[in-house]
């Protein structure tokens, strides 16, 4: 089979401009960035908002292995499948950050013939979003220093400093530094460090705003000190709310492209999905509801976390409905959660993958039982598995009453996606819409975490750190009590230690620290070691990345 | 008189399709970004380049001074009143860095009726050109620390690494920093520090380079580190040439925008005009100099920089051949070298004016004297100025026989560039091509900085301190003696104190330390502390840069 990045080179773009025409937008309501990317002026939104929205569809996963699941792909390769049955359909998708595409080869726009394209600028610069969150974010915290460097009114203590500084680059050398070193004029010495730009709160607010002005509100909110006696500093007093927004205002218009199929394509945001909320732009979604029958969306990591966070978090300030779940599993990851090396996943081993089913399990509970949904289970199969390893999950699912479907959507593209496609229409034609969020906001946040604890995670309780204690007491006298939690936990398991695979029972989840996004609107709970800043492994992806003597990009995926 | 802002928010714009159409170029030339804006591809220059290069009008300036000059509202203006006089005209300038902006007001897009457009856009993101180089230097950055940590084979010396980070943002915290702290997997403690974007060799090279090809051959040759036994170390030893280059690959191609009159305006690239050459990019004017008959651009601070080094680094590099300079001067920085502080130069004062116009002449003997190309004075009027100061001026330069204009394009558009328009075309018609370069690049290092020092800043000598002896002997023995002089000094004086204005004698030059830009192709001597990343001041214009309720950008200049 071709690479990711010749399937992409060799397929046939239409003009972004045909692309849009699918969506009933006209050439006036985009803003071309070269003949195959656009941004979609928020305007539209003004006349489209009283359309009924269409059908959303979720794409989320069991808990992720090094063996790969394909969520992307599969969100990609079922709306290119519904395309096929006739469907008015868009994705809607995270875009991916620069950073990585340097570090571990691996892109986040799909792969094979489930791709979003032009893949290469999806992959780099695309619209200038993500370096728009970083000049955001680096301009507010130059700002914080300058306020205590010039003199300091609002009395910032500068070891209560909270922005730190981002990158768009995997670079460990910046995870802890002592800045404003030199002499007298160059700022105030202190320590701090650098994460990745999708890691910042700008990044988690573009996703979560409803629009520029709300951007501009909001981004006042975020929290970026303390003062010596204690008191809150925000982003509004230092009064560069406006000048952020301005920074940001091309950054908050959805980006359309398309897939290989060439079908409309939403890639709009990209927040962490564990320190923040993981999911696409709420301003994306919210168009493609207006403008599609059916619109396929994905979130970050396993249903514990991506999907959780965007029942709770997006859908309550975005006020979405989602109608079905599409939860991808493969053969190789549930043979891992059932006990198997990652060397010995492309080998026949029924036992362990009967064993592994507990993670697929927790997965459709928590879809089902947390949060009231339809749910269809899409193997996405490997060239390894085998029938009878295919067909044990078939059986199991179908034993449960969950609907199954073996997905080839990266091999075959739409085409591999059709029995998914139909199971997909199937619930969506049978199921009412039942979809309930899993907490009220406005519960204590304790109980909201231990409501996430044991119902999504299976943990038979939590246990607070002191310093988790002292910041729930504080974010509760400050009033950010009412916000949604968004748990910074490890992806690799669904409870809090990233070695438990399977379905972990007879654990308590521990919150070491609770952090407050006042901006995008959440707290964060830390329950373990979060990494905010990744770094480049021993042969860098750069490495293989090049420009031939044609001046095509090659060695990318 | 309308804020710049205003002015530009109420011009109408054309199409930048139609713009381009002006050149002769179509519509399949262009990369559109958004409806007024667009890259032209560099494919376009294999078409072209066989065609007889139209005339190439350099602007430069007096020394600058606090009270003002206005280099890129004159050639702007002057492309404006060449069209009036329906010339085929075009102008090309730096990109500005927005890290200023939301420092100190003030842009680097033209002023009044002298602007290009659209402003805002131009001032902050663009095309995403300088977000590119940061992201381009950073990964190099990374790479050189993550082959430190991950086990050093190329035996690199921590302490002697050259390659710092880049922000595009005035943040005098990062100007000095200890990177790498942490835990054993959090990077190699050390020295470090950030410098602002547009001070990146990335950036320069960016201006330096003829194509894709040329920039990634090139970029293998920036000097980023010396080994413990005091090897130089370059980015082609890393692996990430091809890499940096593709993240350049669109960066590295020509914007086209328009002027407030609808000309067609190449803002391409933006390096220091100190520690770097301080032109636009050649890859921009090569281009316009096939597309149009005139070509007006502009370079850094006074001749004795941004000039000097169009001519003696740009040129050879490009293989240009300028045709005639423009000098901009004003009454109130001529007054301040007379001696006159800066409040009060809006009072008439013959006596300051006579005495500051030996900085005048220092700059008109230097395009003619070292250059051998005719020029133009171009007085820039203010409201202030009085009728016998102009007056003076006029008298001196015509003394001199060197035609002089008052102009008024900042109030009037093109309209207040005739005259000065006409005179420039009147020197174009009567004088022979007879420019060359001052020194010849293969002439010893020394020997090229006393060139510079005696005959365009004029000083008595140099003076060389041990270290940039050191430097000298190494990139001697390195073989990079070859290369042009990139001097890094004062802006404020001719000389490299910046106290002294007007045309300081009998004053030694003082090379502190020497530096290889061995990717863009330059030696960087350092008369002076040269600051590379700028602070924000008391009050930062992020504070009042603003988005109104409507949506528009407001209090940006």
């Amino acid at each position: 089979m071709l690479s990711d990045i010749e399937i992409a080179q060799r397929a046939k773009l239409k003009p972004i401009i045909e692309v849009a025409r699918d969506l009933g937008l006209a050439e006036e309501d985009l803003e071309l960035y070269g003949k195959y990317k656009a941004k979609v002026d928020n305007g539209l939104w003004e006349r489209l908002r009283d359309r009924p929205p269409g059908k959303l569809i979720f794409t989320t996963a069991i808990t992720p292995t090094p063996a790969g699941e394909g969520k992307t792909c599969t969100a990609i390769g079922l709306t290119q499948a519904l395309g096929r049955l006739g469907k008015k359909v868009t994705v809607c998708l995270r875009e991916p950050s620069m950073g990585p595409t340097f570090g571990v080869k691996g892109g986040a726009a799909g792969g094979g013939y489930s791709q979003v394209l032009p893949m290469e600028d999806i992959n780099l610069h695309f619209t200038g979003d993500i370096h728009a969150v970083t000049a955001a974010h680096n301009v507010l915290a130059a700002v914080v220093d300058n306020h205590i460097f010039q003199g300091n009114s609002l009395n910032i203590d500068p070891k209560r400093v909270l922005w730190r500084r981002v990158v768009d680059v995997n670079d460990r050398q910046l995870r802890n530094v002592v800045c404003g070193l030199g002499n007298r004029v160059d700022g105030i010495p202190r320590e701090s460090g650098f994460d990745i730009t999708v890691a910042s709160e700008i990044m988690a607010l573009l996703c979560l705003a409803e629009g520029l002005q709300d951007f501009k509100e909001r981004v006042g909110n975020v929290l970026v000190a303390y003062t010596r006696d204690g008191r809150p500093v925000f982003a509004r007093d230092l009064k560069v709310a406006g000048a952020l927004a301005v920074i940001m205002k091309d950054a908050l218009k959805p980006n359309l492209v398309q897939t290989v199929e060439g079908q409309p394509a939403f890639v709009h945001g990209g927040p962490f999905a564990n320190i923040a909320h993981g999911n696409n732009s709420i301003l994306a979604t919210r168009l493609a509801l207006r403008l599609a029958d059916y619109v396929v969306t994905e979130g970050g990591f396993g249903s514990d976390l991506g999907a959780e966070k965007f029942f709770d978090i997006v859908c309550g300030y975005g006020g979405f409905q989602p109608d079905a779940v599409v939860l991808v599993a493969t053969v190789r990851a549930l043979k891992m959660h059932g006990g198997l090396p990652l060397a010995d996943v492309t080998r026949p081993d029924v036992e362990a993958l009967g064993a592994g089913l507990a993670n697929l399990d927790a997965h459709i509970d928590n879809v089902t039982g947390n949060f009231n949904l339809p749910v269809v289970v899409a193997v996405n199969r490997f060239p390894t598995d085998a029938e009878v390893e295919l067909n044990l999950i078939r059986e199991h699912c179908l034993a449960r009453g969950i609907p199954v479907a073996v997905s080839e959507v990266v091999a075959r593209g739409g085409e591999g996606g059709l029995e998914l496609a139909e199971k997909v229409l199937a619930i969506l034609a049978r199921a009412p819409r039942g979809f309930r969020p899993l907490y009220d906001w406005n519960l204590p946040i304790r109980e909201k975490i231990d409501i996430l604890a044991r119902r999504v995670y299976g943990a038979d309780g939590v246990v607070f750190t002191d310093q988790a204690q002292a910041d729930i007491e504080t974010f509760t006298r400050l009033g950010f009590d009412k916000l949604p939690i968004c748990m910074a936990k490890t992806q690799s398991s669904l409870s809090d230690n990233p070695r438990l695979l399977g379905r972990p029972k007879g654990w308590l989840l521990t919150v070491r620290e609770v952090r407050a996004s006042v901006g995008s609107g959440f707290l964060v709970a830390l329950a373990g070691k979060i990494m905010t800043m990744p770094g480049l492994p021993q042969v860098p992806a750069a490495e293989k990345v090049d420009i031939d003597p044609a001046g095509n990009v090659v060695g990318l995926f």
